[in-house]
C-alpha cells in the first residue's frame, strides 16, 4: 500500500477481522473476528468458536494470540497490533496483558461484557506499554453484532 | 471413601491439583495445577503449560475447564467444581465465569497476580450462583511455588 496512513492501516486490518467475523455469523457465532499483525503483516487470524468448539475459551481473540505465538516461536507480542472488532471481555483483558501485546485496536464498545466495566481503574490486566484505539470501523463491528441478536430473537 | 465430609473430600482433589502442579514443577513450568469434578468424579486435570507450549493462555484453570467441557460435551460447569492450587488470574477468572463453573477451591493467595485484586468489588466476573473456597492445603499448595520461584532466582 503506498502512501497509507496509520488510520486506513487500521481500517485495512479491522475489515480483515470483520471477515473473520462474517465467517462465525455465517456458523451460528456470536460474529467477533480478529486479526494479529506484526511489522504490517498478518500472522494470525481467528474467530468466536464457543458453540463450534463447545468451549467458552475459544474467543477471537484467544484463538488468533495463541496463534500468534506459535507463528513466531514465542509467547509474548510485544511488537504486535491485535485488531478485534469489539472490546475484549475481561477473560481476554486478561491474556493480552499476559501476551504483553504491544496494541489492541477494536471497533465497538461492549458495555456490558467489555474489560474495560469490570476491572479497578488502577488495576487494568494490560502491559504499561500495551496501546488501546477503539472505535476502528465502530458502525460496521457494531452492526453484524446487531445484525445476529436480532436474527437470534426472530429465531425464538 | 466412607464418611468423608466436604472438607476431607476438598483436601482429597486439591491433592490431586498438587500432583499436577507437581507434574509442571518437574518439567520447568511455574507449578500450578488443577482438577474438575461432578458429583466427586474427577472429570479433567491440567497443569500450567505456557513454557511448554509457548502459550500464555495455556494456565492450568484454561486447560482443565477445556477438558472438562470436551468430557461432558458441554460448554457450561454448573454442576462441576474446579480445585486450583493457587488463586486463579484476571483471565481465567474471567473464562471461569463463562464457564458459569458451580464452585471454585483454591490453595493458596495470590496477592500479586490472583484475579480478587483486580476487579471491581461489585463486578467479578464469576457467574452469581458460584461459590468459592479458598485456604485448602493452602500451605502445601504456597509451598510448591516458593520452592520453584527459590530454585529459579538460585539458577541466575
Amino acid at each position: 500500500m503506498i502512501n497509507e496512513n496509520e488510520h486506513e492501516r487500521d481500517e485495512r486490518f479491522m475489515r480483515m477481522a470483520l471477515a473473520e467475523a462474517m465467517e462465525a455469523y455465517e456458523a451460528g457465532e456470536i460474529p467477533i473476528g480478529a486479526v494479529v499483525t506484526v511489522n504490517g503483516r498478518v500472522i494470525a487470524r481467528g474467530h468466536n468458536l464457543t458453540e463450534t468448539l463447545k468451549d467458552v475459551t475459544a474467543h477471537a481473540e484467544m484463538l488468533a494470540i495463541t496463534a500468534a505465538a506459535e507463528n513466531l516461536g514465542g509467547k509474548y507480542l510485544p511488537d504486535c497490533t491485535l485488531y478485534v472488532t469489539v472490546e475484549p471481555c475481561p477473560m481476554c483483558a486478561g491474556a493480552l496483558g499476559w501476551s504483553q501485546i504491544g496494541r489492541i485496536v477494536y471497533g465497538t464498545s461492549d458495555p456490558k461484557r467489555g474489560c474495560f466495566s469490570y476491572y479497578r481503574p488502577d488495576r487494568l490486566p494490560l502491559h504499561p506499554k500495551t496501546n488501546v484505539t477503539s472505535g476502528v470501523l465502530e458502525e460496521e463491528c457494531k452492526g453484524i453484532m446487531q445484525d445476529f441478536f436480532k436474527r437470534l430473537r426472530g429465531k425464538n
